[in-house]
């Protein structure tokens, strides 16, 4: 059984993946690719994944786990987390430890294994955001929940192992630390002057233009004042909202363009970099929020991230932001 | 001239590189080799590298920048930050910008190329972590550093492009955010229990054992029991010490044990892994503190981290720390 465990001092909690660690090897990769080279997210091969949760787009009359879908979502098949059990806390002498319950699940983002997220319509790039909220809205029924991770690993170098088009999501019974931080943060500003920061850096963006990148009426793309990461691109909604899952399908399928837009330029301007996107949204217990702004956060992994980079929390980038965005601005 | 930038939500400074950007190219590498296969970190190459800061080892009557030495120090000759200049902080809107202040300086650990950290005698180790104190205790008198971020990248998946056995250090105005949140951890924890929290983890570590690795009279080495990564490991002074420069040189003899011995037990049971460690030690101007205590972290970098990891806070280890400890234990 995997299991939470809390750092004392900073109060970071982490997975410890036990059985995934005795079932392959003391040194493994964290999402290991099955066996011979048949690809399990390929229409014709729904048998080799377990039972999917969501799927879009069947003709009519077509049942579950057959071909025929456009976006579908899976159990992953080595799951950091389980779905089955009660939450249980457990202090070990000045330790925290909780059971791993979780959810783990595979977005598999188009039946073409060979077309990535960026080479999709944004129609299809809008599917896929609709599976995303879908697949919130269901999970925050389950009451042991109190977050749900969206993520993407493009590429080897962003630690993907799994070549067809997929994101992930990890429904946890806490909150990830650093969106924490920036729950706390923002509401730090909200208490000081009664607005949203992330509205004001919206503001900001618009206005000073050096760090946009794309921008239609509902969202905008621009690289952060203090990027960690050369070319480090957020999508933010221009309106407020804290929680991506309340996003109207309308405002979704603006988003979807922002996110296709911002990837095109990526690949065009950098050749199909690595990269991770993360969904920051409000916590699944909390009220949606005045302080909290969701956002996408997008980061080609260009350069290895020096260990002493995620160890101290102290970044060099060597590519200003104004740079990138203009850089990115061009590309299109 | 670089700049420090501060991101307004979360308060996390980065360093935008901007001249290092200029001068290579859009996407580069962070510590990039100099062009040609001669080592400037090898004796002989002293007018290789910008003058030393500090030498130790030489016998007398030889004069500085000659070879002989045993640990040299210099400044690095693509700094990620400039050593002259006075701080000017400045606003733009809703952002905080410092102009690029620092020193980056690199530690040759040994005039042998063809060895590293952990082949070393334990008194050479020794005499590294003098040079560390030394360059401390000399970078403190600068009234503008606030942090001395001392830390070694092995091995290019580490972030490493220099082969030659070395460490760096980043004296900064502002404090690593990690080594900020710990100190903030750290006297939540003194406030409710007059202790030091470092020392009750030294003391259930060392009666539980089972995430021991090593211990001497004055250190311990352990598994984290909240480890981010496979194999993470801890050197923890027994004694509360908040500052690393303040240790007395016959304990950083048993410093020098302790992470010799960890390196060592590390290369055999893993194969000589690329890893980084980062001295965590209290800021410079702050007082010696009874709820802070300095450590190293060692991470190997056995596998990449996923960009969600770093992006997120939210780590997945798939080796229990005990197991590591465990392995580490029986390999020597």
């Amino acid at each position: 059984m995997p299991e939470l465990r809390r750092d004392p001092i900073v109060g970071r909690w982490v997975i410890i993946a036990t059985e995934r660690a005795r079932r392959t090897n003391v040194v493994s990769k964290a999402f290991a690719a099955p066996p011979g080279g048949l690809c399990p997210f390929c229409p014709g091969h729904e048998d080799k994944t377990p039972p999917e949760v969501f799927a879009s787009g069947r003709p009519p009359g077509v049942g579950r786990n057959n071909s025929g879908w456009k976006v579908r979502v899976v159990p992953n098949r080595y799951p950091a987390l389980m779905i089955e059990g009660d939450l249980e806390r457990q202090g070990e002498g000045i330790y925290d430890r909780m059971n791993g319950i979780g959810a783990h699940e595979i977005i598999i983002e188009t039946p073409d294994h060979g077309r990535d997220l960026a080479d999709l319509s944004d129609a299809e790039v809008t599917e896929v955001l609709h599976a995303f909220k879908a697949r919130i809205l269901d999970l925050r029924n389950d009451q042991r929940f109190r977050y749900v991770l969206l993520f993407k690993n493009h590429g080897a170098e962003a630690g993907a192992s799994m070549e067809h088009p997929h994101s992930q999501l990890i429904a946890l019974p806490v909150t990830p630390r650093l969106v924490q931080e920036e729950i706390e943060g923002a509401r730090r500003h909200y208490e000081h002057r009664e607005r949203c920061i992330f509205c004001d850096i919206v503001g900001q963006e618009r206005k000073d233009r050096s760090r946009l990148v794309f921008e239609n009426d509902d969202f905008v793309a621009f690289a952060p004042w203090a990027a960690r990461a050369a070319f480090e691109t957020w999508i933010v909604p221009r309106r407020h909202e804290s929680n991506f899952e309340l996003e109207p399908n309308a405002r979704l399928a603006q988003c979807a363009q922002a996110l296709r837009d911002t990837l095109r330029r990526l690949g065009l301007a950098l050749g199909d970099p690595a990269y991770n996107f993360i969904v920051h949204s409000n916590p699944l217990r909390d009220a949606p929020s005045p302080s909290y702004h969701w956002h996408i956060e997008v980061m080609p992994a260009l350069t290895q991230v020096a260990g002493f980079e995620w160890g101290s929390g102290f970044h060099i980038n060597t590519v200003p932001p104004e740079t990138a965005a203009e850089f990115l601005r061009k590309v299109a």
